[in-house]
């Protein structure tokens, strides 16, 4: 992990580079016949790519069953059921927290305009497989979809050889109130949910984080065919250090991040050499304990400790830098808080890890990437709504903007718009 | 424009569809083109692009003068400036309302979650050219921004081959607060805003209408390169009506409606054959008198009256349709809004024309369309924000966390993030 004593501004931005996951047109190729493929054979399509990508025997059920469920219920320890349902607690008081409310306001005498939060119909939620079973995404994605009143909520996950999926997905599903759970991975899971196939309804909005051919199917059908979440980087932690932070926190922090994959970024910025020196050994002991070192080791490589002058300076660079996670571990943390203007989630003081965030402490652990902070907020009870605008004049409220809208149409050459307006004071 | 005699609801998914703009091969592959050269060449490209595409003597000053901005002021007329002032002061007072405020709740004792709102720094408006000039547009895109507290606001819009910019839309930029006009259009402006050149600094989210050459720009850079506002598509708008409506209100409002150009939509909705046939009429005797006729007589052939039985089958129909303007002309017609869980924005009784919401009534006439009001919502003030939460966790908080957040952290076999928790409470 390489240490940058006091860069020039002008390097800042070189600096703030993010280990890209890039175009890639061989991915994006086999993604779109994916696609194609499904858009126009169904469920037949999904069945063939299960075999192929997969190598499932086939026909299986898309659909995880009612006993498949009860057995994953019965397979969850006590202990993690517990875990699961505190998180889930926090993540429903947090979220709750957040819904909207309706605006009304009368802008002129007679002229009323309202703004109505309406819950997305059709969410879909997609759960990646392999290794690791990432049942807290489904808490982070399914809770506030229910919250915020989204009528339908599935999920598409990928099954194993055996039409397994994870007991821990599967439970936290059903205590979300999910439920359809469709066995498909891949690219071919975004393809159900945007085209829709026999067995599946199509959905107005694909929440959920996945490898490179979820991620490049989510792109081509986002906005197109579909809503999507937002767009999709590898994860970075940035942390602000000064002498009131514990090095042995922050190197663990690092190495939270870093065990995410190899092209994971974690930054440390602190004020000086001795304390940058410190952060470098804690890490490098505390890597050497872990099972995945050798993997840690290599997103480490994507990873920098920045010394930089003065508080200001930091915080203008975690600015530019537009931090996934960034977690504040200086004097008066909140202090600097106020001035952080680009970040997905903040993480306050030595007590704040960024796994109570990914996991418990109420917060979304779904969250801009690879600089989107700068113009995307992380999932929240907004990503499930729509705001409807509401507008009701009275005879005496057109009355008083009938000029108004009739110069203006008028300028703009639209006399039709005029027309409208015309109208309805002739017929008094 | 045809009747529809309560058509079967199997039909029903036909008749909402769009006169689809669809995509185009040759448009993407001109506007990848145009995109890859303004972000290798910069300013020079844009030049060339200038003269080969708008016909421009080049070099010219891609920015607009202070001359240029006085020169404006002095040719609009007062009555314009008075409807513009009065249109911003609605559109400041609704869009100020919608300020979202701080949420901040301890999830459990010694654990704080905040949601923080923050604008977006730095917004480019894109405002197209050709006959009409969209003023009003500058006033739905810039004036939200302002108010959202967006540091950086700039414009990009065509001018013609003198390098001019129509005056209303200079004087609405200036009252608005935008300092920076760049004379640039299509495809290229897209892309000086998504890359930046020598002249213009990149900016965070793009927003604002186009042709098709600028939709398939913002479609390639967004999500990719910076944030766009929306998927683009033509306008439209339905109308529902009984025996309360007006024929000949109704007829005006679908040909202002028509007149936005050939892909347009207007669809009514009516409870009777007779009142159907009406209104047909009255459309038919109002378009013969405008003066684009024959243009409007190009969408009208889109446009469709869809004659419904009962009024829980017209919200239905509505709601599958999800209009971008949905005009509500019914008896009691805000408990009929109550029923819309899909639209871009609602116009309730006789008087309120969709005309007033283009313009002046307060609300944004940035709005989704071909259905993507059910994942979308039209330009608003989140639009401009991003939500950055925060969490502040207390050494006792977190303890309080611990068994929690480790128990999760060990089932998704993510030991460093045990090990972020168990350092901090090994430390006492």
């Amino acid at each position: 992990m390489k240490i940058y004593n006091n860069p020039a501004p002008e390097q800042w931005t070189d600096l703030c580079l993010r280990a890209k996951a890039g175009e890639n047109a061989e991915v994006d190729k086999i993604v779109s016949n994916i696609l194609q493929r499904v858009r126009i054979g169904g469920d037949e399509a999904l069945m063939q790519l299960a075999s192929e990508i997969d190598g499932l025997a086939i026909p299986y059920d898309l659909v995880v069953s009612d006993a498949e469920f009860a057995k994953a219920e019965a397979e969850v320890s006590d202990s993690l059921k517990a875990a699961i349902q505190t998180a889930a607690e926090n993540i429903s008081a947090f979220h709750r927290a957040q819904l909207p409310s309706e605006v009304r306001i009368e802008t002129m005498p007679g002229v009323v305009c309202m703004q109505r939060p309406v819950a997305i119909h059709n969410v879909g939620i997609y759960i990646p497989g392999g290794t690791a079973p990432l049942f807290s995404t489904v808490l982070m994605l399914a809770i506030p979809a229910r919250i915020a009143g989204c009528r339908r909520v599935v999920m598409a996950t990928p099954c194993d050889r055996q039409g397994r999926v994870a007991p821990a997905v599967l439970y936290a599903a059903r205590i979300c109130g999910i439920d359809t759970v469709y066995k498909i991975g891949g690219a071919q899971a975004i393809a159900a949910l945007a085209y829709g196939t026999e067995s599946v309804t199509p959905v107005d909005k694909i929440f959920g984080p996945g490898n490179r051919f979820v991620t490049a199917a989510k792109q081509q059908v986002g906005g197109r065919v579909v809503s999507i979440d937002m767009p999709a980087g590898p994860s970075e932690v940035m942390i602000l250090a000064d002498d009131t932070s514990v090095p042995e926190f922050v190197a663990a922090d690092i190495l939270s991040q870093c065990e995410h994959g190899a092209d994971s970024q974690g930054i440390v910025v602190c004020d000086s050499m001795q304390l940058a020196e410190k952060i470098k050994e804690a890490i490098e002991l505390q890597a050497s304990t872990l099972d995945r070192a050798e993997f840690v080791g290599r997103s480490l490589e994507n990873s920098r400790i920045i010394v930089l002058p003065d508080r200001k300076d930091m915080i203008a660079f975690a600015n530019l830098y537009g931090a996934e996670h960034l977690i504040i571990s200086l004097r008066d943390p909140m202090l600097a808080a106020d001035g952080i203007t680009a970040a997905g989630s903040i993480f306050i003081g030595n007590y704040s890890p960024e796994s109570a965030g990914d996991y418990a402490s109420g917060t979304n652990h779904t969250l801009p990437t690879s600089g989107w902070a700068h113009s995307c907020s992380g999932v929240n009870i907004d990503s499930y709504m729509r705001k409807t605008t509401i507008q009701h004049l009275t005879q005496e409220g057109l009355a008083r903007l009938a000029d108004t809208i009739t110069t203006m149409a008028d300028a703009e050459g639209l006399e039709a718009h005029a027309q409208a307006v015309k109208i309805r004071m002739q017929c008094k």
